[in-house]
């Protein structure tokens, strides 16, 4: 669990980097499938991972408004802000915590934060491989998402 | 880990599915980024993750020939072929073996057997993230990604 994090937060943050090479009009295009644009995948990737991380620790969602991101610098910003939370989750995580139920205020389904993890995962990296693409056809060279290599 | 190896199986067997509905020209037709098909982005998935771990159960890699594998229905094969040897590692590890060495006849670089699962998870999700885009580029709609509600 721990790892993947450390990889998604490193892969991510190489993103940030990349989008600050590119002109604007490439980090807003409208692109098919995922969020719709590399800015609102990555605006999406942060969002969703802070949800679901309130959740478990019981606070409300803050539901921030995309509208208010203009920039890749205010989503990293965005991504820096909730870390250290986020980080109290995953690196006190063990497996005593796999099965202990979550709500989401906006889901009727109860989750367990094992799964919850497993989710934010997969999300993530799931939208960066949707930017890999977009990157390519735009023709430009995506970030690696290689795992190994990388000595997390 | 299990979990996220139960992930990516389930959701590579529904796009097996998928590509059934398929005509077989959106398939094999040539894309950016990936491996530059739906249908070798599928293959690269199943040798990827056979090869990493034939490197771990110390077997010589079996180094597939794709021109071998025509149809959708023989990719599912192979990817069906060697789950249990899978299966022997993935649903046998323990945090015991996190650290402990594998090298990969392709590699100069030793790695850790956690190292290899995990850029397993990571390389599969990236890889259908790709997929779902092309997908929705053809005017269809991708296979789930959700990790959540699938009772893994």
């Amino acid at each position: 669990m721990k790892g993947l994090f450390q990889y998604n937060w490193e892969v991510r943050h190489a993103w940030f980097k990349w989008c600050l090479s590119q002109p604007q009009e490439e980090l807003v295009k409208k692109r098919s499938g995922g969020m719709g644009s590399i800015k609102k995948n990555l605006f999406h990737i942060v969002d969703v991972e802070v949800s679901w991380i309130y959740a478990i620790l019981e606070k409300p969602d803050i539901q921030p408004d995309y509208s208010h991101y203009q920039t890749i610098q205010q989503i990293a910003r965005f991504s820096d802000l909730h870390r250290s939370e986020i980080e109290s989750v995953i690196f006190n995580y063990s497996s005593a915590f796999e099965h202990l139920p979550v709500k989401a205020a906006w889901s009727d389904e109860v989750c367990t934060q094992g799964d919850i993890l497993r989710h934010l995962i997969a999300h993530e990296i799931h939208h960066i491989g949707q930017i890999s693409v977009w990157t390519r056809e735009s023709g430009s060279a995506p970030v690696s998402a290689s795992y190994i290599g990388r000595k997390i």
